[in-house]
């Protein structure tokens, strides 16, 4: 539910305006000395949208100062649990008021309700792009383990539509037959709050690139420095890595939440038009880079853990 | 890793030129009469494909006769695991023989090798679309249980995408931040033999739609007979659905073996080229549909089972 | 690893001398009024052990504060993840300055440092009982629950050995073959700090009664008041409740650290004698009833979760 | 439910008068040629306490031939999902028609009942003995695997204790703070039919083992072959593995189904006698060791498969 990973295992807490958003990272391997420069590097990368927030816009500014409360020893990883907390500074509930009873459009507020009976009206609350926080740290932790093993991450983003690339993954990675590589990463990109379609391969057209039957050829070992000619499955053939760079797009939608009046459904199932107010995540697009890469290391470090060296036949 | 779901669970086993494949259906509710007919239909769905074999390709006949080794008593379930197996008759390991020191382009034949250090070179083995059949056989009977509750799948496939419609779900279900229902649907989607992409929501072309910024507008209650105007979230918002229909699109690439000359690999990087032969699944998009809706069926009534009912606010 | 349960699932971490200790507990119903009078009277109970310390002893005092980080609005559940930590106040982690590179007889010393490459020296971290604070503060929320549902738990401890009765779970409870509810129970003692031993039954001593060869008795319908004359069973029949009381055994063994010399090892195998010094969990068995209480709780809130209501025959 | 493990994992199925019983091995390492002759071994040790049926009582006598579906080629594991059979070719359902409507004392035909709504009442259904003809198998080849890196079961009998010990487990294994070695071991030994207590350590009387309080004192290397001089414990500390012998004992119930006449009960809570019928699993102890064994080869092999290398420090 709130825990991703089988043997690297993230499981975060925490709403948009409530104390704190956190996490607690299970599995992670003994005798890591952590690197906090390289995690506020990377919240900063989530944060660096909010300087473009258009006029009109008000955005959140915090300094996400995270709080390790275990799991180290002089700084290294001690193989117990690691958990943080990042608290919730600058939060206006106030601003969220007229919004208790009204479900907004576009947003999970209706959904929320219709589930538990109840839903903190206060920014979106659990379902608020807040809790990427707690992905954003869990993924520098992955990715720095990663790098030693030459596995990097690197994804950019244009229009609504985002690539990453994955590249230092041997051949040999992932499970068929449900816990596919491209099932699994398929699986944490979806999860990203705004995720709206995931598709593997070098084309950006994810349903272009299908309609391109033939194989990826082989090269002659020698012939050139990879494995094929092109890369149109994305590194993955029958859901394990090939040793090819892994590609895939990600499609977000638009934050639905505009500097605009909204019509809002009440419980009755009214419509009330309400002008805008509480916060705006007008640069979401620009933040979910650094989100994308670290759910993408959550998964490549969970599979790396969960490898078995092949006998050779 | 071959076990698919939470509360109700599939594990399926089999290759394609071995004595069987099969599976065993864990957490099915105790006092369901099965419909065999039902089951015999949707098989029928999965193979009817062969019918438009084109001309150059020899395909697999094969009854798919299913035997239930467990978990009914007068053809009711008893709430104990149902297995069933159906085995494979046609076989013809022969026709694979040339393969068995050689990857073929597109197929997992290399990875495979990478991953285990030796694989089953006869039809795909384990990778091979054989295995759907177990997957057709559980989302049988899960979709037989989701249709008294009002639930029912339909799918259909234009060139290499294929969109599937869930209708009947009451909104409140899906398990925020990672078990998402669409996060589920991705899952399940990609795990899929040949699936390159998923999308959410009832725009053909998914990176398109996600640029549609504006949400789905609230209906007034009684000016409609749906919630929203339209339905571009595809029926999930926040991870839940929200009672709308649930659409989504899936991507396939063509089957990578056709009757032509193929460019093997050997262990040692050489190239050969291998003249066509074995099998060929040449309407594997035909057969998709029934497939796609059987994992939408193995996720659906997955998290039905999970579901609590809300408290009353 | 450090996650208990599959519906209500509790995640612990902390070292006993690391900043806090604390818990997440995910896949709480939404819409429960959180009691936190009675939690910390179960916590009290946890602590009261310490005002017996025998002479020459030793032990930490802390007010236990529980601080909620996540999960509530007005002090209710919103069905997304409750997160609470408890800081370490009264640390005095220069007390095991000596033990850094010695194993003491009896601890997780040897073993942790065996299995991670290094630990935290200070009071036996992670292995500690401190990390059962969050058990307790998670098993008060589950008693809560299911305290409306009729279901209650009682234990005490008569020299090592503690008995625990669940009075109130219907029969049906359970899940053949692997999780059956003894397992799941023996599972969960066995998890606790100090637990050696565990056994179903009326009668206390655990490996006797299993001699008693002759199965409890049917009482006819109105001839009394419960199902069988005798419950030597405990309540549990082929891993399914049957309606009478749950009744199971705990064994622990007495806290290692006593107030007297210890040979210690260090990395090379030498023997070293270390006189006294650091806390010592001198009352841990008057500690344990709450918490083996917290523990039965998770697993029949958990089970009751996952109970599917049966189809009539 | 009836799935054991993480990644190496047994999901069985079958009734004891259905069709067959099997099982599902998944995580299975890929190049293990299978030793048949030590499974037909295995499942002889299962088999002879039928040898020694006292008078009055009637056994079943079956082959217990294992068909394997897949997962092999060559007799060689591909690292896919290993599934079998065993077919109940001795069945005598009517035997069983008077208890259709009567639930027996001591068994779990009220359990069952409760729980599902219905049950399959021809010996037990799926609560018989006869569903661990698939634990034997798995285990028999879960412990060839383990042989080659050096760790054996024993176990044997004595009264209604058995206990067992584990030889050749380096320390470092075990993952705190759920997953404890000890409570691992604990939930599956509770899961055998009739099992009833656990215990850890050297001693025959588990909750008098509890209370010698004193700690394994180390042994100065050199001094002795092993870590301790005595092993209470049992081989675990914290719930990590130390290297010493890892031993328990376990607690059964006698069978319930003796060669007398029994007071049934009805669904209305009236009382039956019924004379003597059906099979009697009259040497249930004598086929107990190699169960034990079985089960503690699945926890022990499914633990290594987890095990990371750890950092040196």
């Amino acid at each position: 539910m709130n825990t991703f990973g089988n043997q690297f295992r993230l499981t975060t807490f925490g709403e948009s305006h409530g104390p704190a958003v956190g996490g607690v990272i299970d599995g992670c391997p003994a005798g890591i000395v952590i690197d906090h420069t390289f995690i506020e590097h990377e919240l900063q990368r989530r944060r660096d949208g909010d300087d473009n927030t258009p006029q009109g816009l008000t955005t959140r500014h915090e300094a996400d100062h995270v709080e390790w409360l275990s799991g180290l020893i002089d700084n290294t990883t001690l193989g117990t649990p690691l958990s943080f907390i990042v608290r919730n500074t600058d939060c206006r509930p106030e601003d969220y008021e007229p919004f208790r009873h009204l479900c907004r459009p576009g947003h999970a507020d209706y959904t929320y309700t219709a589930k538990y009976g109840l839903r903190d009206h206060r920014g979106g609350g659990r379902a608020s792009g807040r809790e990427t926080v707690a992905r954003v740290v869990a993924g520098a932790v992955a990715k720095q383990i990663l790098k030693v093993k030459g596995i990097t991450f690197r994804s950019s983003h244009h229009d609504h539509e985002i690539h990453c690339i994955i590249e230092g993954v041997a051949a040999g990675m992932g499970n068929p037959i449900f816990d596919r590589l491209n099932a699994r990463l398929s699986y944490a990109m979806l999860s990203i709050p705004s995720a709206m379609a995931f598709a593997m391969g070098d084309t950006p057209d994810a349903f272009r690139l299908s309609q391109q039957s033939f194989p990826d050829q082989w090269r002659h070992l020698g012939e050139g420095n990879t494995l094929t000619h092109t890369n149109h499955c994305g590194g993955i053939q029958g859901g394990i890595s090939n040793g090819m760079p892994i590609i895939f797009h990600i499609g977000f939608h638009l934050p639905p939440t505009l500097p605009v009046e909204m019509n809002c459904r009440d419980a009755e199932g009214n419509l009330h038009t309400v002008p805008p107010q509480g916060r705006h995540d007008s640069n979401h697009l620009s933040r979910l880079p650094v989100i994308v890469e670290a759910m993408a290391a959550l998964v490549i470090l969970d599979m790396s853990l969960q490898q078995q060296t092949p006998h050779q036949p």
